[in-house]
């Protein structure tokens, strides 16, 4: 046979894999059994270094840097949860690196093979048989004044928060340059289909398939009631501008930055890249979702 | 001056607009107003036949069925709130009619020029300056065995609820033909971005904007607290199966079909149609959000 | 040994015990077991009557009707769900008489005895060991002009709301005689704390601990975004008034009655009579919430 | 006449009073006003030190700090928004005062004399027709390894949240010694019915009749769908001890304290204190918070 993807990088969260110490024998690991079936089946394996260091893997398989796996290798399967697969999704936007997630015993939305059947789950994909999911991310600018002082792109979303020992935050929110509203509230967050089902959701967000060209916009803790989460085409840019609160901080995908300022703006749109998640066939977002939410199990009303 | 829009019709929900008895002089009331307006800048101007009855106006202008209006007229103007815009736009879509609302005092959401300003916001309007706002609808199928028993338009929503006196409704939910969830609730809502500020926001589904191409299907009550609303592509089929539940009923834009049966199926999807609203340059859907939720003025929390 | 409660009535939910068809061998029966426990324990069993019948038990041991069974007992050994269990508290509440919730696998808010483990926790219970949770009943009148058309108990809520097929409801709302709001919404719900973790949670309102002397006003998708539950001292007396809406029905414990009418008034207030439920010592409300919830488990945001 | 009230304090948010600079003529601003009406009524004035120093009332009237007021004045009229109220009402509890509160303007929930009318409504509270309504202080204190590391009372809330930048932050919640649950959240929110319709209103917590005797424990932004606001009688004492999250911190009445570590408990309890205020005969809360949400005019769902 002749696997559709010939070089196939593998990259883990190490830490919960390998333990903190050195492991004595990494041919017992996930990772190790995993690469050698890669191995088995015909694909050049390349590690990701920091992996490939904490796992012993350096001493069997190539290594490269996460971008120059991006550069090298047209899918990476990611060992982990689906914050590890968020991190390395962010990363790898740029070079359209089909990704594979596999997880640990908690079903993750992206992560979505389990380790115990990864083994009759990878090989198709490997053939070229699989559902491909692409996934919008967001790109996000820090303008202040006439600057920009800060970059980031997201999977899930971008959050204005105020400071802990502060009052409300104060933004002004603007959708392709018309003024939608000025709110306040604990905090404001802009989220991908993707990041629906995450903060979100907890801030009273609907979820959104992930095929929904839309963006949330979700206030957290407004101080008015009709306040309530509003939808938009993704297509729009979001502009948030901080008039008022102090400690205010804004984060991409929980990756903080502390220092926003009165007048800065956050403009967010999506991004020219896109991930790719690579699922067995037959995948069904709501299969995941009713298994996340509990819905298969009767109600948690009483 | 040479209107871009020649014919034009004039609707009216003529009740409010003449008291119950017919009016002594009806040159005096709005809708015979705004006819001499229009007719005045050169259009010909035809009125609904109702309309036309109940306030004298078949005296003084020709008159046609809404059907005729929509073969013959490019535009229409609208005199009502927004169920009266609601109810016409339905019943024009297929015809590709360009509608005008104006309101009698309450701001609505599509009937948005107040009966006060007319004379300014109209004739631009009718020489080809405006915003042009296309609304997708929906359509509804009732499916008993493998029959099509009902079949209507809605602008708004589709709304399957329990009996008065019965308890919970159970409802199969499958968007494209894959299962989604089974609901347990008091009914169950898929809203277009028009619809999504009237039921569904009550029930605690997202405001979204009307150039979103997605519904919201948003639970009554839902038994699991799980059971939030979820936002799809508006590509997408949405298919309600009523598996539990007495005295079951749907409604599309609040027109109710009341005998909906055990096994009955109802699919909603993309009209081929869609509703064009014309707005004055410069409209912003915004601006109407921001009147009709109270946003100027200071919150609802106290 | 010599129990507290000498006499002991057994009532079951006898279709689920037994099947539609008379049983072969009474003595299998969850019921006839526990009634020959019971009974090798001191006690004088009386099993209600229509429970006897289904289950053949009359032949072993007398019987007595409800009514008979709360002026003769002063402990009744229920087995069913939280249904079963309201339904007879609604009944033997104005005799005091002691109840004890056996459930026959699912967990219930009262019924918090699993079948397998009553040998162990009943005993104790009838020696005199046991924490007693006592909780208020609301009493309802509807009122027709003057006159008192309905009165009713419910031990959870009660619950006024729209025809399926109807608009919103319209209610005028009083406490204490006092103008609280006209609420705007598919129904309205008045809910005991015992009722909080029932239908009012579905409709947004709040978890309330048994012992709050409160109720809460939930309303049902309500109009406006400010209408939200209300907690009032459960010492107010309640007034909904129909002033708007069609087909209007109210329900008690989702005991219906169809015929409300517009001007009817519905008050609710604090009965003189309460629910006694006895739990083995060392019962916690919070572990039975925990387990209702799943709040054991991982969350349900994925 | 001879006013039930003879010394009578005077308190003031006398920033917003007399502009940032001394006033020209103290004689024409409002307080000045009313402690002139108040003297002519037979009252003895005493003027709160701060507020006559911003003033120029020290040279008219004698000053007392609060706490002399609280030992010497059997009422005090407050002029502010309740933000002023709550502050001065903590700080006066201990001793009993009963608080008068004239707002500037924007009607407060316990501010709730306008500006405008004071001369008419003063004057028979001073003669003793008054209603009296009384609200639970909560008593809160810190408590790290044994030893009571801050205390504090609030009428409002007590609030405890994750740092800006942190994660989620984790707690346990007990109440009267007894497990309720671990909350994963932004922050959590413990507050009377005075609160209620505060910051816990915009967490998604109910309204709260302040004669209700209760707290709610309501999450912000939980992790868990089914983390809902929970009512608790507020002789219930109850303990939150922070086991995960960075940057923690507390509020009281929005009072921060930033130092909260892990193992932290926070005891929350009534108070021995209440706080009294008194409103002109016929005050009633409904038509306050009708008046605050907006409920007479038409709703916010457009």
């Amino acid at each position: 046979m002749s696997p559709k993807f010939r070089h196939v990088a593998l990259i883990g969260k190490y830490h919960q894999l390998s333990g903190y110490s050195a492991p004595a024998n990494p041919a017992h690991q996930p990772l190790a059994e995993i690469a050698e079936f890669l191995h088995a089946k015909g694909c050049e394996v390349v590690i990701e270094a920091d992996t490939a260091i904490h796992t012993g893997l350096h001493q069997r398989f190539p290594t490269l840097t996460v971008d120059e796996l991006g550069q090298h290798c047209a899918m990476a399967v990611v060992v982990g949860g689906d914050g590890t697969m968020l991190g390395i999704s962010r990363h790898l936007a740029k070079y359209g690196t089909a990704l594979v997630g596999i997880n640990q015993g908690r079903l993750g939305f992206v992560t979505d093979i389990p380790l115990s059947s990864y083994r009759e789950t990878l090989f198709p994909i490997l053939l070229g048989e699989y559902d491909e999911d692409v996934r919008p991310l967001m790109h996000a600018r820090v303008v202040r004044e006439e600057n920009c002082v800060f970059e980031a792109l997201a999977v899930n979303d971008v959050v204005v928060n105020r400071g802990a020992t502060a009052g409300m935050l104060e933004l002004r929110v603007e959708v392709d340059g018309r003024f939608l509203s000025n709110q306040r509230a604990d905090g404001l967050i802009v989220a991908t289909p993707t990041g629906s089902t995450a903060y979100a959701l907890s801030a009273g967000g609907p979820m959104m398939h992930p095929s929904t060209p839309a963006w949330v916009i979700a206030p957290i803790a407004p101080h008015m009631l009709s306040n309530r989460p509003i939808v938009i085409p993704d297509s729009g840019e979001v502009m948030l501008q901080v008039i008022g609160g102090r400690d205010v901080s804004a984060n991409f995908d929980m990756q903080s930055l502390s220092t926003i300022l009165h007048g800065d703006r956050i403009y967010v749109r999506r991004s020219e890249h896109s991930v790719r998640f690579l699922h067995p066939q037959g995948w069904n977002y709501f299969a995941t979702l009713r298994k996340k939410l509990g819905w298969n199990e009767r109600g948690y009303r009483p």
